[in-house]
């Protein structure tokens, strides 16, 4: 084990202390056709009865249930076609299409396939129907005053298309939480190039965050200290500047101007993280990493929780998972969680791919996934069952 | 069985036809910090190795390896701080912070807690260290000329931090598939609302798609055919107007422009759906329920995708899924494909919901996912594994 998760802290400790303040931020009200993928603030209720009216479910012909008894194919029956306005009197029938409000009168709607046209302006039904027959009642789908779309529910298309149908113009969404994004640049030239600006702003958007800002700094403590001192965001990631050394001032910066919660987590790629309060408003920060892959976990398992969080999203990984069975062993550092990236075989087992700290986020371009070992475990043999997050 | 399936196609023949003609739109440039979510059209090459240079993969000290044979708590050896633009020379160290070049002269890097403070100018190694400890090496990620990310794939964050890493400041990715939509409106007023239109606009930015038009037109035969005569885009969604009623004037008014490939599917909502192609160009065109539980269900399984493989993507549901088992039965009509709302309960089961047709779409924002039931099924029993198609 070593000396490598000596002082720090565990990946859920600091899940903890996300949780601990990390809630939605204030709502918004937007149009309901910019409304997908946002998160309902509050439960929105049924002005109306849904439908309103008693309707046709189908194509055919309204009228009253009772006079098709007996009706066949070697019995038809003849019904007289009225227009809607006139409501349906004894031996009448309207014509009417899947929406159209049930004509005054009618309790029923014989589908087109079981009439047939008689002499003009007569219509011969040849299936007897109940009641109720191809008719959306009134309030079936939702009572006025009922809950249409529960409060925290996330708005994809089917419950845009409810709200729609419901006649709701306007709905009072989680706002998106502001994300000041600072890429602590490095003292001398490097090799690396600009990865993380792009990725973070990749990521935050995916999380339902919105990057107001996202600028290079000078990897140095007082530059640090006046941005972070100065925030004007929901949430602030610094990325570069976390490491032990003596240019990597991220930490020292953020305990000069706040509070350093949180440096070193026992997370493999990641271990150089922290987080804290910048003194301003006490905003949260995280401090991740500057090579990349290190940035992208330490974003994935702590900052992008918090973001979620803030969105009134789910805390957890945004990735569907799936049980797999490993075709080659895991080997891991216990007291260290790790994320191994993984490939998804043919036969339906699991292989994983050479780690991030070898080859970069080669690793995750190459891969259809990645597993996490937990801190207690050193691995899993060939065979094992694991949980694997996919890639979308 | 009953008619309910005569003359209709079924939903893989639907698939069929669509895979048919389907391909990715023409490609464009855009920098890579719009690339998100989109698929790239071709695979990218490193133009040079990535890392470019020998680099340190930790904090600490950079000399050459076998200078610290023998280093240890109670024998620390002692090494001379020098710039990293001198080199290192015997007996010589660089102070390095993860990412940078490996000074001149060096091959390895004693990480920080393995060194401690000397006399100044002096750090005494306590550790041991290999040839290649703590070091990057040049192309270790990725040789130059090397496939960086695969043609195909949908970059995620972790592509764009690959792609930032090597320098690479715009991607080519497949277009954005536009869709022109047209709410073929009532012949009379109707107790719903619009629901299709904020709804299409959601699923088709899901998939990747671009609304460039989305109108309300009348729901007459000469209306529809003169929009479908200029479509101006690469696929056209006509909503509405699909049922064999006397009004509902979609088929034909396609019949009537180009080509009506298919009119009803074995698809339970959506059986009044339909597909062809306007004559102007041949754009595909798809004729969905205006029923807002068929329009969806429409889309989801025949027009959405088309349109998904238009922009690229993998043209199958964009859903997680997980087999489950069945908490209670479902019933389904064979011949046709039906779509059931279900909800996850806590003892992991999947419960069915009522039906859209009978909720509408309640059972979409009340539910969890749904389960699909082939046309050769009438159902499962309880307790029988199904897929479920969860919604995000």
């Amino acid at each position: 084990m070593g000396g490598a998760s000596c002082g720090r802290a565990r990946v859920g400790d600091v899940a903890a202390w996300i949780d601990a303040w990390a809630a939605p931020v204030a709502a918004e009200d937007v149009p309901l056709a910019e409304a997908a993928g946002r998160v309902l603030a509050a439960a929105v209720q049924a002005e109306a009865d849904l439908p309103q009216l008693d309707r046709a479910a189908a194509d055919g012909f309204a009228l009253v249930a009772d006079e098709t008894m007996g009706a066949g194919a070697y019995n038809p029956l003849p019904f007289r076609l009225v227009p809607a306005s006139a409501g349906v009197q004894p031996g009448h029938a309207v014509a009417v299409e899947s929406g159209d409000p049930l004509p005054a009168g009618a309790d029923a709607v014989v589908r087109l396939e079981h009439a047939a046209p008689d002499v003009p302006g007569i219509m011969a039904i040849i299936a007897p129907v109940a009641a109720g027959n191809e008719v959306e009642r009134a309030g079936s789908h939702a009572a006025r005053g009922g809950v249409l779309v529960a409060g925290g529910r996330r708005l994809g298309p089917g419950e845009i298309g409810l709200l729609g149908a419901a006649d709701v113009a306007r709905v009072s969404v989680v706002g998106r939480p502001r994300v000041r994004c600072l890429l602590a640049a490095d003292r001398q030239p490097r090799a690396t190039h600009d990865a993380n600006g792009p990725m973070l702003a990749a990521l935050v958007e995916r999380d339902g965050g919105v990057m107001v800002g996202r600028r290079h700094v000078k990897r140095s403590r007082a530059v640090l200290r006046d941005a972070l001192g100065s925030p004007e965001a929901d949430i602030v990631l610094v990325a570069g500047g976390t490491g032990p050394g003596a240019g990597d001032t991220a930490a020292a910066a953020l305990a000069d101007t706040g509070e350093l919660a949180i440096h070193g987590v026992a997370l493999r790629p990641g271990e150089t993280a922290g987080a804290g309060r910048a003194a301003a408003g006490g905003v949260p920060v995280f401090l991740l990493p500057g090579t990349p892959p290190a940035c992208l976990w330490a974003y994935e398992l702590l900052a992008g929780r918090a973001i979620r969080r803030l969105a009134g999203r789910s805390p957890t990984l945004p990735f569907a998972t799936r049980e797999m069975r490993l075709g080659r062993k895991i080997v891991s550092e216990i007291g260290m969680t790790e994320v191994c990236p993984v490939r998804c075989n043919a036969d339906g087992q699991v292989e994983p791919l050479a780690p991030f700290t070898e080859t970069g986020l080669v690793a995750a371009a190459e891969g259809d996934g990645f597993v996490i070992v937990p801190e207690a475990s050193e691995g899993y043999p060939q065979g094992a069952p694991v949980t694997v997050h996919l890639y979308p």
